[in-house]
């Protein structure tokens, strides 16, 4: 039965509806954003369609947020917002999504046609008559954008925005004039599937690229696979899983690639991070002769520290649209056809590669500490890692927990989701609230599914940021873990950045867990874990692993607590920065420094300078 | 003596210390935003500077909205963010600034040129190499914008980026790779004063305008002035009172004008809102034969309301750079000029016009309730109104505020603040802290000032967005009043919009009043004012009328409460709704009835919908 029939819709629907019924169909059924003058007409079409419920969330960026944590469990999502006012306010949003590719269509409810081409004055505008000037800054960060004009073919502009969004797993932008929601379209057109795969292939070229990568993979004697986070964007982790399981071959993930791969395999043997990486990986890493790299990302996080300065002769980089071997770029190719060519293709015989017995590069060691000891990032990260159960999905904010987060070993089917890239601060509440609303929904749709429990990591200076949408996760009966490091500031950056007593990374200390009763919670858990003891009471609590309230856990971490790899990191650089002139002008200000960056370049070094004066 | 040696500057300074010094001389001491990678070695120059100081505001938009309100008192402000992730999130506020002319310098520490030269990936960035990709998201909304490449010539920028800021109260962009903060600067060009007047000037046309205008005024009967925002945003309240004065014509405010005013002059007759007005207003201002505006912004706030259909004959506008003499615009005119022209050549003798009795159209009758009545939007501002003191600055939220504070009548030398034609819901808060600071700074540099109490009208619905800047509010010992109207959602869309039960305009019931102690705040008062008991014994109480410490007051309002104006208008439409027809295809969604909008146009009729389901 086509979809018009099973649906008993009638001949004609709304185009608002229209873009409903696709959204639909691409199992979104939860929609994130703010109501505004011009999307309302577009929001009362929601209740029209079954299944389909609007989240009101409490300020658009973290609308935005939502919806890509969404996205990232569901591989799509939908943020309403309204012209101007609205649809500014989730631009670095917008941006972080399409950085590291999450597909969401961004919905902007306009005025109508014929006050944008007469140009009159409305508010919500700059008041020049200019009403394409908020369609023309999206532009630069989504991947496809337009606005609806045409009555007869706009339901394509929805088809159009909907399928890029989901092809290039980027932000698309649909401009919809409040004149245009209430044109008839035929619903027939819903029975026409939207074209979700890449379709322009060239599968001469797959077979050569291919051929020629395993030609070098057969010859290998010390290969490293390393999958990064663009295989969980476009829900090729099975299939990757399968050549992982061929070859053999130790296998790490990046930051953004963590629980794409599952961590309990023989060969998964920990997280590259390039530079910050544990001295174990490193050591397998820069011997190897043959690197693979599934689903990368353009990323240099933090510095240069994290790179891809693999040191191997065969370096292979397969991002989502083309393939780079050694030096050479061919393009427009498209990583799942790569993917299931190498499995299919593959001899496994002729692998010259013996496997080896790795080192344990997670080492978690089980800690017995007097139980009055204050708490170290060490002791929080063995002992949650060792509290983790599969199925669990893993949110953690930029800062010290996505550092921390890597020194973990992730149960089967745990997935992790931060946003490494782009790295924006207050990200992590947001999505977290996406993320909930996509596990509960997939529950629904599939109860064997192991998703079980949503753990968010947040330090108090993002939480500060963006802390009022744990309302939003109040009011909606949400079940998340709040694990609140709480450092008293941006502790992460005055490692980073040798800042030790910038009082600019000071912030205003809260009293965190009474924000649940302001927020009108009703049945929640909170806890003060200050001590080793704390902290071993909380994760032997059986209760307390049950997901079944929304709990939030302030974690009292002395201020210069940073995880492991990042001291680590900071005492090196300090070490070579002492050998060198200390001039306050020669460092992180001095031209000459940033010259020697290159991709695969240096870390650059820093110093200490004067801390600023704070009111 | 000149600013280098009465500074006691040494012959050379870094071009971040002049920045900072070029910010001083504008009397602008205090810098918001938050700390970043790119920017701080900018910030490490703050503290080198005497009496400047960081406040490190919870998010970005909050900062935008903070150094908004700070410029709306000091006519400039700075705002510095980070490369990417911090500068995008302040869009949405710096649109405000430039729809609404607030003069203020947006500076964005950025990667040093090398590395955007080489288009090296760093993190921050969208992952393509593109580095102009934000500083081109900005243009549009910035009177001028510029990145910082020129060694030799770096301090123009600066300039140029101050006085464009200044001169046209509209943002600025300023790109500083870090790599230039500290280059060398001779700091003697300290000693040019910055070019704060236009000087364009074109006397001979301004001679004619001038005149052109005096002949119409000599001539009217019913003459009308309208004073609108600009005024204020230029610094020109004194000249305009000069000449509400010299004529003794019934003057009136616009919301944005409101607070230009002396409304305790015989003349002063109340707020001009366009159909929106009392009916009082209404008769003056729609039987004038001659209306002036003074410094015009263009604006049609909510759905053509409130719209500039003088029927006058003679309408004569005046804007920041050109005069509009009925339908014959004269560009490159400056407001200032023209002014003091009207000032000093009108010959009173020659006035027609003799003055008349004007209705009282601010009616503030004392009402006599029993005391343990609910309380109705009208009895909050009728006391409010006469609790009022000189010298008060009064921020009101778009929403039920900014409608509520037309219907109050100001002692002298009160200011109003309130962003009525860009109308982002959250705005208010982010903008009472940098109202507060301005408000302390210019006090200490003029004790004498009249200046005393911050009051914030906000509404629950926006408090909800923003409400994290209290927290810095708290951390700086301001204190402001901020009067909680709590009527349970977003009540002034439910109305504008005739959405009566739609479930997207309700939000989760917080516990307003315990978020002080949430924040940290230690000397504060709180209220729950819920009958008129309660308003009547707050308004009474000497003690609470010190501005002394923090307070909240959360006023209980009826959700479907809101002010006089709204109400009457809504009824209006309402009877004009019922005679059509109600399909809901013909109404808000139909193009037709937007063909009929104009400038000047009707006001266009809404239906009730159905509501939308909402989780």
């Amino acid at each position: 039965m086509n979809y018009q029939s099973s649906n008993h819709l009638p001949d004609k629907i709304t185009l608002g509806e229209y873009l409903l019924h696709r959204l639909k169909q691409l199992n979104v059924n939860t929609l994130f954003g703010l109501p505004g003058e011009f999307n309302m007409p577009l929001l009362d079409k929601i209740s029209h369609i079954k299944d389909m419920k609007w989240v009101g969330n409490t300020n658009e960026l973290n609308a935005a947020y939502a919806a890509d944590g969404y996205s990232r469990l569901k591989r799509m999502a939908c943020l309403m917002t309204t012209f101007g006012v609205g649809e500014l306010s989730v631009l670095g949003g917008i941006a972080g999504s399409f950085a590291e590719h999450v597909g969401l269509i961004h919905v902007v409810g306009m005025p109508p046609t014929s006050v944008r081409t007469k140009q009159l004055l409305v508010h919500h505008t700059l008041g020049n008559r200019d009403y394409n000037v908020f369609y023309r800054m999206a532009n630069d960060i989504s991947c496809y954008s337009t606005l609806i004009e045409d009555k007869e073919f706009c339901y394509r502009d929805v088809d159009k925005c909907i399928e890029m969004a989901y092809l290039n797993q980027r932000p698309t932008y649909l401009g919809v004039p409040v004149n245009f929601v209430n044109i008839l379209v035929d619903s027939a057109k819903l029975n026409k599937p939207l074209k979700l795969k890449n379709s322009k292939r060239n599968m001469t070229l797959e077979d050569e690229i291919s051929n020629s990568i395993l030609k070098k993979l057969y010859a290998t004697e010390n290969p490293v696979i390393i999958v990064d986070g663009c295989i969980i964007r476009h829900g090729l982790t099975e299939e990757t899983e399968k050549f992982i399981k061929l070859t053999n071959f130790p296998t790490y993930v990046t930051p953004m690639g963590k629980g794409a791969v599952d961590e309990t395999l023989p060969n998964f043997n920990g997280v590259f991070i390039g530079s910050l990486s544990s001295p174990s990986v490193r050591e397998v890493v820069d011997f190897a002769d043959f690197v693979i790299v599934f689903g990368c990302l353009s990323s240099n996080f933090s510095t240069s520290s994290f790179h891809l300065n693999y040191k191997a002769k065969n370096k292979v980089l397969i991002f989502d649209n083309y393939v780079k071997i050694k030096n050479a770029i061919f393009p427009d190719i498209y990583m799942e056809y790569i993917i299931t060519r190498l499995n299919t293709t593959i001899d496994v015989t002729k692998v010259k590669y013996n496997q080896k017995n790795l080192q344990d590069t997670i080492n978690l060691p089980k800690y017995d500490v007097d139980k009055d000891k204050l708490l170290k990032q060490e002791w929080v990260w063995n002992e949650l890692s060792h509290w983790f159960k599969p199925g669990d999905i893993i949110i953690t904010e930029i800062g010290t927990s996505s550092f921390g987060i890597n020194r973990t070993k992730f149960p089967k089917h745990t997935q992790s989701i931060s946003q490494s890239l782009w790295g924006a601060s207050g990200y992590s509440i947001g999505s977290c609230l996406g993320v909930c609303k996509a596990m509960n929904e997939l529950k629904v749709q599939n109860p064997e599914l192991p998703h079980n429990r949503v753990i968010l990591f947040v330090g108090d200076g993002s939480f500060q940021i963006a802390m009022q949408e744990i309302s939003t996760i109040i009011r909606l009966n949400l079940t998340p873990y709040i694990f609140l490091l709480n450092n008293q500031g941006f502790s992460v950056d005055r490692f980073l950045h040798h800042r030790s007593n910038a009082s600019y990374y000071d912030i205003q200390s809260w009293h965190y867990l009474n924000i649940f009763s302001v927020f009108g919670a009703v049945e929640y858990e909170t806890r003060k874990v200050v001590t080793f003891g704390d902290l071993k009471e909380m994760v032997n609590d059986e209760a307390f692993a049950v997901g079944d309230k929304i709990r939030m856990m302030e974690i009292m971490l002395p201020t210069r607590e940073v995880p492991k790899a990042l001291l680590e990191k900071w005492i090196r650089e300090k070490q070579q920065d002492d050998k060198i002139s200390e001039s306050p002008f020669s460092i992180l200000t001095n031209d000459s420094e940033y010259n020697n960056w290159t991709d695969d370049g240096p870390t650059p070094k820093r110093i200490k300078t004067n801390s600023v004066t704070s009111v």
